[in-house]
């Protein structure tokens, strides 16, 4: 895969400091075809090579049970900056810094920011190394750029799907956000949780556009699945069971609200929480996803069910209200 | 859920005796629709209760990592006879016994079973309390009747998705088999087994048919399976994660074999094998699975590339011939 950088010299030494003999490979999916050839990287290395083959959506899912499950000595994870400080198992984070270049996409971005003269930027750890070039181009065009630095992520400006942090860090300071990367994913998170007018600079598609009217979009649909939500009287409150997605604590408390008001709440535990998997449980009404806040995102096009996430049941339960989820954010931990 | 037994003056004593305080209700998908009653069924007795929403096929899939992670003291498996003799948590097995009569879908086999008098049978553990009555029905038609006990399963004439021990262990005496209970799935993995006329008496379509015609388009794609893996480059060699699925030293002898034989082999550890998982990896041609066997069944009809059971590999490999593998079992361990 032309396009990112998976650093095969730092694997090869990496396997020989730890001395790892069986080393666990752990992918997000689009970097998934990648890993026969990395696997053989690692065992020219002189250690035995397992591919994960599960879904891996984030930094809060290291395969780090498997890799003990398995023997493994060593977890390569690719694609995300570290997140989980401890693991049972020794990761090495793989970033994957894409190699394409963004001035062009960038530059398509400018008139879409005529309007605003402070912007923030934001993107993913696969193109952190690009902020100060296009911070570049940006005051070059007249701008004033900001970047926040909130501290919860490994980098100034990074965001993730469940943490935009740093952007929300700088919302009073910028007028307007461009986020620099592939997909509508991240940019929707950001402009959802600044609502402030959000630009995207795709340099895979080389192009610039606005994310502004699929976040409306969303929030309608969010407002609808809240009000859908307040009728239901069994609701199913989801443990994710990913290392860095198990939130017990926080379902029993949802559960415990549902039934002072008494109504009922069921708690799930689950791994990936697809449609299929809730489909299965034709009593409930309402779900509460204490898990990962942004599969919730795309629950109205793909679950039956409304499926909140923990702030926008915070406005079913009485305990939030609408306006005070928009300044919050409904998708952030 | 009528037609099910769930045991649940047992449960609530089960609950007592083990002194539970919070508990982890397992079920296999056909059954997960009575989750939310019957954990209220565990509240009511005073335990916390969490349903894992998490696919589960089999005994050979408790939930047992999960409940160690959220701190369950019971798991309530549902659906399945035990298999794992031993689990960190302590695991109680609630069968779900139908309840529904069986006399008129075996009235309705007797003439299907017209051309043979030795007839084994064979039932999953939801029926496994009728094998009497239906004895008696074929004996009353004129028949002898065969049970096989293999030892390998919880009961006599049992079959479970990857275990037809009893059914072969009495291949010799039977001259066609009779499967009692719902869908095509076991029966299948008994006509495949034995390679002898098999009738399905199923209660819940209140019908009997021969299962053989389906067994012979099954054996046709594996036969063009085997062709095609045969001709790959590259293999997959998938390692299942799932408790009684985790074959890694039958994964690490394939791969030596498919290296020495100047091929590439992945090992790709995955808890749920599905097509959309195996998708991911482009450069792998064919894949052999040493996780649950019963997956390969459906292959050709949901996966792009085959997907070998180990069985079918030996006979790519040339240890074993298209024949011998007929006799063995394609899907068996």
């Amino acid at each position: 895969m032309k396009g990112f950088d998976f650093e095969e010299e730092r694997i090869k030494q990496e396997i020989t400091k730890q001395g790892a003999k069986r080393v666990l490979l752990q992918f997000p999916e689009g970097l998934k075809p990648e890993a026969p050839r990395l696997a053989a990287i690692v065992e020219k290395s002189g250690a035995l090579a397992i591919i994960s083959g599960d879904p891996c959506y984030g930094a809060c899912d290291v395969a780090a049970d498997e890799a003990e499950r398995l023997g493994a000595d060593l977890i390569l994870h690719f694609g995300h900056a570290q997140m989980l400080r401890h693991t049972q198992v020794p990761t090495v984070y793989i970033e994957a810094r894409a190699t394409i270049t963004i001035d062009s996409a960038v530059e398509q971005s400018i008139p879409l920011l005529s309007k605003w003269n402070k912007i923030g930027l934001a993107t993913t750890v696969q193109h952190i190394q690009v902020l100060d070039r296009v911070r570049e181009i940006l005051v070059r065009a007249g701008k004033t750029v900001v970047v926040g630095d909130a501290g919860t992520t490994q980098y100034a400006g990074q965001v993730t799907g469940c943490d935009c942090s740093n952007v929300k860090s700088v919302t009073n300071d910028a007028e307007a956000f461009l986020f620099i990367g592939g997909g509508k994913f991240h940019a929707l998170g950001i402009a959802l949780a600044t609502s402030k007018p959000t630009v995207i600079a795709d340099p895979y598609e080389n192009k610039a556009y606005s994310i502004n009217p699929d976040a409306e979009k969303i929030l309608k649909q969010r407002w609808a699945g809240i009000g859908e939500a307040g009728k239901a009287k069994i609701f199913g409150v989801l443990i994710g069971l990913k290392p860095g997605q198990k939130h017990l604590d926080e379902a029993l408390r949802i559960k415990e609200t549902i039934e002072k008001s008494g109504k009922v709440a069921c708690l799930l535990a689950i791994r990936e929480v697809l449609p299929e998997a809730l489909m299965e449980f034709p009593t409930v009404e309402a779900y509460v996803n204490t898990a990962c806040p942004r599969i919730s995102l795309e629950a109205p096009l793909k679950f039956s069910k409304p499926v909140l996430t923990v702030n926008e049941f915070r406005v079913v339960s009485g305990e939030s209200s609408w306006e005070n989820l928009l300044k919050k954010g409904l998708f952030e931990n």
